[in-house]
């Protein structure tokens, strides 16, 4: 069925990082943001690439982060979000498929995406090599991000087998 | 790469009004739900059209309802979850896309969707002048849905440019 | 608008069986997994087969698990997952749709998917009759999954009308 877009899903979760000194910074959607609370997490902890990552690798039924970038291949632990969306969207190609586009909502109280969603969406088109769609809400006060315990985000993708 | 359509995703969470007056209406999916408790929120805080609305404007690339819909436009304060839908399929299409169609599962106890299913995708497909598929489901009692404290509602779009 | 895929969504969230008899065995992504704790439900409780399923009828416009297979069709009550996804994606064909693919993330700390994805993806693929791409997430600790109460899944699947 050459032709028809294949559909992939991924989500991400970070906690806020309750240790963070005063050096670190919070990176989010492909962005650097001081002076915003940054996110824990081995990597960059950046969830809205890595949310684009697992969607890309989902949509190519490619696995996800953790058995491209997990222990069996070491030399991506702490790599940037957009380091692993840029590989990830290399495997895609790799294995076959165009990428037609991927799309993250990023859910949580701060920081405020509006005034960098060009920036954004730059940064990470950028490292995918392909539009990649950000948005952004939040849930009422509710759950893990609107009690202010982390950001979350969720990302689909679509790809395409090269004929 | 014209023809290859465009994902796009939309997730939405509002709180039930603790403080809801007697005369207040629940508002979801299109529809206003008599006897059933309200959710909370500047808007009628119609998670399911919310959500659609979002998976519209993220697979186009137009950002949110924030951006679209926020303070910039004092003029959708408090407008319908159906205005917005159908204002936000109005803007994908003057950005030169066809809308393929919506997908939006409701996630929570209440209201029972099941009755009113057929209902709530007349509405929303009406608002959106394209298939919008209506779903439901539970989370077996936990997170902020199976508590009870809130509905959320999550969305897929798919568009494609026009020629 | 034939040719033009069609998106769907679905989520599905089981909570941990507290009251795990010594004999019970979580299923999961259409695997028996012994020695993990199980999660709890009248069916079989595997979130990843129900979110897959749902994707697949929200596609098509088509329903979901719980009109599709709740009170309406007793026959399916326990039925598994897996039982669930082949008649889901039996239906959206019946009702005239190609399936294209599903792509499903597992959200939750147990079990690990990592080692049994192949499989995982063999059972599903061959329930459903077509590519199912499963991946696996955590939350870093926050929220349901997080705190270990239960596992969510979450799918999109594309369907096209055929000519």
């Amino acid at each position: 069925m050459s032709g028809i877009p294949r559909t992939g899903i991924g989500v991400d979760v970070h906690a806020y990082d309750e240790d963070a000194g005063p050096g670190s910074v919070l990176h989010l959607a492909g962005l650097a943001w001081p002076g915003e609370r940054p996110l824990a997490g081995h990597s960059d902890a950046d969830v809205a690439a890595h949310a684009a990552a697992d969607a890309l690798l989902s949509a190519a039924g490619l696995g996800d982060l953790g058995s491209n970038f997990g222990t069996a291949e070491p030399q991506w632990a702490g790599a940037a979000g957009t380091a692993l969306l840029a590989e990830a969207a290399r495997r895609v190609r790799e294995a076959g498929y165009d990428v037609g586009n991927v799309a993250v909502q990023v859910i949580g109280n701060r920081p405020r995406l509006g005034q960098r969603r060009a920036e954004a969406e730059a940064a990470l088109s950028s490292a995918a090599g392909a539009p990649v769609a950000v948005s952004a809400t939040t849930t009422d006060g509710l759950g893990l991000t609107g009690r202010g315990e982390g950001v979350a985000a969720i990302a689909t993708a679509l790809v395409v087998a090269r004929d």
